[in-house]
């Protein structure tokens, strides 16, 4: 029986949304090891809406589900309706979606407040003993759910530092690393954290993608 | 000296822009082989606006150059700056956007219209004897801008019937296998036109890319 991973995206664009090469890259990892995936994403509003060719606000306002489905192809589900009894791991890319739309890390760091269907299928996932996995900026948004943890998201100090007064631990990693916090399930690299090419990218979702599923038992 | 590749996009999203996993598989595919790119779009207006969701129009405006800088995150050029004297070879991955963004061909099949930067960029490509690529529906945009050419969109009759109609010759084939008219440098593959997986669209890419490189001698 594949296993089956649950993905949770936050939108569809890198300074808004979900990051869409990490995105697309860790589908391709999840179907190239053997497994299965169905999308997530909160039916919320987008915190906002950036115009990624000038880097400014837009103006618009978007929907995190609506705009997911772009990634998705139309397959994304709201994220309430996600029960880890019938998935095998929970899995979030990256993107400023992760820190603007999952959570307020972008604006309130470590006192960030997360949307309360992806801490609870964080907790629940974590109190079923299935592994997550988690790319870019998305470690800190488990961090801040789960507390003692240990995440890499690279090696930018800001972030490190929110992330070690939410409580949890950090280790420094580069290009197509992997962190895994085996007593939590928990598997983390850096991705677009660091200034890295797409290579590297399929890289990193790629390890962390088979770290999961070797936790998966 | 690494290869450069001239990628076009028509937006971000399967049913009113750019086909996403095509899009990103190709720039990975391009970046394995060991060459780079440069995203170009058309600085126009989008057809519409699909709500990839529901699947039905949206009433929002939205620019094709703008929301193809969320697949190039931030690194794409409007299409009218785009000289073949620049690059080895053009690849147009697919999407609705081809056909209603680059061309008018989901609504007036044979009868196209191709927009003027787009028609240029394949026009000026085919005249400097260089490569050019094209994934899913995007073949038939290159059909209708160069007439007698020789590509491959699947099996899918209504569509097949229009190429034909253009000029052009089709070739059945099924996932991940390529058409190349050598006497024309052009290459194609049938990507998501056939109900395919993400692995699929990936091996599609790669021996689009790969079949394109081997043309640039």
């Amino acid at each position: 029986m594949a296993k089956q991973f649950a993905v949770i995206l936050s939108g569809c664009g890198v300074y808004d949304g979900a990051e869409i090469h990490e995105s697309v890259l860790s589908l391709l990892a999840i179907h190239r090891h053997g497994a299965g995936y169905q999308c997530f994403a909160p039916d919320i509003a987008q915190h906002h809406v950036i115009n990624h060719l000038s880097g400014e606000e837009s103006g618009e306002s978007r929907n995190v589900l609506v705009e997911s489905a772009r990634i998705a192809r139309g397959a994304v589900k709201p994220l309430t309706e996600y029960d880890p009894a019938d998935y095998d791991a929970l899995f979030l890319p990256g993107g400023f979606g992760a820190a603007k739309n999952l959570s307020t890390i972008a604006f309130d760091g470590p006192d960030a407040e997360v949307d309360a269907s992806v801490s609870n299928a964080i907790r629940a996932t974590h109190a079923a003993e299935k592994p997550i996995g988690a790319l870019c900026i998305s470690p800190a948004v488990v961090a801040r759910v789960l507390g003692d943890v240990t995440v890499t998201i690279g090696r930018e100090a800001g972030t490190i530092g929110a992330i070690e007064a939410m409580g949890a631990k950090h280790r420094t990693t580069t290009h197509g690393e992997i962190v895994v916090d085996s007593a939590n399930r928990i598997v983390t690299s850096p991705c677009y954290m660091l200034d890295a090419n797409i290579g590297q990218i399929a890289d990193g979702a790629d390890a962390a993608v088979k770290a999961v599923l070797d936790l998966c038992g």
